[in-house]
């Protein structure tokens, strides 16, 4: 009985210290790591032509900006929509690639951070093209971390 | 003796009272007005063919960044060489107007703002070109409330 305590104890302890490193995990991977972990995600989502995994990074907010070449438009539901409109299919997708990606984290007065910026270029590697006819060009990213996670705000891409 | 003291005192009230108005302007102001007086000081500071006023309005930090059609600049005072660079002097800089300007004031999880985004057009109606051709374009701007007030921390123009 004795012997079956410590044994429990024992179990009791290592899955108190599993639980400590994995939780530990999170806050260790950072959030420039969350950051970068979101964009590789939409990269992958994009190149599986999954455009709602790829919109799951923006703020689904009636406020959620992307400027492009000349136009603003706002709202998440919006933005779904041109990308749907201007890269229709999945060979109008292609292939995503980034590069330069730089995350630069924004503290607030208190020094807590809840806004960071993405710059970076794209190219696509593709053999159609729609609506949108670049497959190189620039970006820069607003990110703001919510209950969900960072989330993009404002999506310029040129 | 006693009538002096009165009047003294009227005068002290009618200067608080004044003061207080005074200071109640400028939280009544409110951030979108200050951040739109910054652009609007912006626009004024270049079609005196000021630089060093024009960038007041961004953070003077070597992490504040410029994303242009192609490249991404970064430090405050590479921004204000480029801009020296590619709009050498008065008839290059021209008269500066910017249009559907949309200021979104961007609230942290404690209801504290400090942070903002600005997109809008731009139009340049000049006599001369140097290195920056376009006359006509989109821009995001992405604003941080410090100690010196609202400024610029990235810019992006395409």
């Amino acid at each position: 009985m004795h012997k079956g305590l410590v044994r429990l104890a024992l179990v009791v302890a290592l899955v108190a210290c599993g639980c400590g490193f994995a939780l530990g995990q999170t806050p260790a991977a950072g959030d420039e790591a969350q950051i970068r972990a979101a964009i590789a995600s939409q990269v992958e989502a994009w190149n599986r032509a999954d455009i709602p995994a790829f919109m799951s990074s923006y703020e689904d907010s009636p406020e959620t900006t992307f400027v492009g070449a000349t136009t603003v438009q706002k709202g998440f539901q919006a933005i779904v929509e041109r990308y749907k409109r201007n890269y229709a299919g999945k060979e109008q997708m292609g292939t995503l690639s980034f590069t330069d990606l730089d995350v630069r984290l924004l503290p607030g007065s208190s020094g807590a951070v809840e806004f960071a910026v993405v710059t970076g270029h794209f190219h696509l590697e593709r053999t159609a093209k729609g609506e949108a006819k670049k497959d190189d060009g620039i970006f820069s990213l607003v990110w703001r971390k919510g209950k969900g996670g960072w989330k993009i705000v404002l999506d310029h891409t040129s």
